[in-house]
């Protein structure tokens, strides 16, 4: 297990935060729609919009901490002055630039990050065989301050697929945040005809990791094609209209999608196996085990 | 002033909702980035965009009354299916359908709406001028279920416009939320060079009615082009290019802006001064005094 705190960016003891990470799936359904936002006062939480490829990047920071460390999920290389300029507008100081997996329709902006802003470090899973600084893998703990974010392997819609999760514990947002990529969509889901894609590993994938967690854990997903921000895990579990089937039910939806080859995938994938910068540093991977 | 609380909808005790409504002006500065959500457990949040006019419409409940009461602010023509689907979804009543003012940029749902949906009332301000079930004014407070929007008038991009504002007090969202339309959006500001707007009206506006807030209010405004989603009444106080300027600086950038002539604008203003329906009920609005 590889744990992030590790690096010398943590400083703060990490006790407080192996509590129980175990689902809380008897909670009560009514309460899966009781908020759509979290009650941490610790966090800064920000979802941004790239409108061509329908994309959501999320910033969070733990602005308790005097050094408001700050990461990116799923950045896009068109918007990444303006993720910066927020960052620099609101005092942070951004440590991870991350992908949920290695995405077909955008070019991802962690590479073009790391050019303009030093000492930020690229994150991705091992199972996407991409070059980053960070290979990360299912129950890897990425500190950010106080904060962490644990890695669910979700895959399916790519075979490095994964689903970065907010920490369980006094100190952590509540409800739960999951940071689904492509795996879970707002009454939707990744396509799963390319990339290594798998409609059963999908479905396995949303069952055992995501519908697990509680039911107001809030998904926030890679895109959203209908206006949507936010749903809850109880929210899809109830009227996701593919992944309430049975599997056999919802791979005879995906086999039968007719979607067209993404006009993107060509360049974009190619671009986000390292980091959206053709002429990245080529040098492997830093590895820190624990 | 007008208390949409005596409707028949409203059957609770609202004593405690008349507490200190006086900005916490003397919050820290650095409170008002600690956070984009809010922490009530009864509050049932949602942002949802329409892409094309690039228009957020905010849907907001009150999930701890039995009745699960519900208001839109700001619903556009072309995504009325969309929500009203979320609503049944969500299981929510919904009650209120309201405009932040006469939009020249797309048709409101709130006719489309109260055409499908028994029950729901239109509500737009009094100085829109424009036909509704309820027309409201500055210091009104519309209810749904215990919580409640505050009414603040803030004139310049149209002369009806208002901003809606999330109640002050324990049973209240915290931190509170400023629904700001076009007056106020994430680093700038509705023109000002139609529909009565007035540069020198806006800045008033702004200055005394939103920047009054506490600095971590979060703004939520009718558009974003950029893909913001939310922002604070501190941020905007410190990063907004055009109102932190003084106000002859403003009313020089707001004469200067040279925008094209809105190519919706014959089709949505006389369309949303009767609830984007031609064809509404002729019947005066109700007037509800207090």
């Amino acid at each position: 297990m590889l744990r992030l705190s590790l690096l010398p960016f943590h400083r703060f003891p990490i006790s407080s935060h192996f509590l129980n990470l175990s689902p809380k799936s008897t909670m009560a359904v009514s309460a899966s729609y009781t908020t759509s936002s979290h009650s941490s006062s610790k966090l800064l939480f920000r979802q941004l919009f790239e409108k061509e490829s329908s994309t959501y990047t999320y910033l969070l920071a733990d602005v308790s901490h005097p050094d408001k460390p700050a990461l990116l999920i799923d950045p896009v290389d068109k918007t990444v002055d303006r993720d910066l300029s927020l960052v620099k507008e609101l005092g942070l100081k951004l440590v991870y630039a991350m992908n949920t997996h290695v995405h077909a329709d955008h070019v991802t902006g962690t590479g073009l990050i790391k050019s303009k802003l030093d000492g930020v470090k690229s994150v991705i899973s091992r199972a996407s065989k991409s070059k980053a600084d960070h290979l990360i893998e299912a129950g890897d703990k990425i500190y950010f301050g106080d904060m962490f974010l644990e890695v669910r392997a979700t895959p399916g819609h790519t075979l490095g697929c994964v689903t970065y999760v907010t920490g369980d514990g006094p100190n952590q947002p509540q409800p739960r945040m999951a940071f689904t990529g492509d795996a879970l969509l707002i009454r939707g889901c990744g396509r799963t005809d390319f990339q290594g894609g798998s409609s059963d590993q999908l479905y396995e994938s949303v069952h055992s990791q995501i519908f697990t967690l509680p039911k107001d854990t809030l998904i926030y997903p890679a895109h959203d094609y209908k206006g949507f921000t936010v749903s809850t895990v109880g929210e899809e579990m109830l009227y996701n209209p593919r992944l309430t089937k049975n599997k056999e039910g919802f791979e005879d939806i995906m086999k039968n999608l007719k979607l067209a080859y993404p006009k993107m995938i060509d360049i974009a994938v190619p671009a986000n196996m390292v980091c959206g910068l053709q002429d990245l540093s080529e040098r492997p991977a830093e590895s820190v085990s624990t």
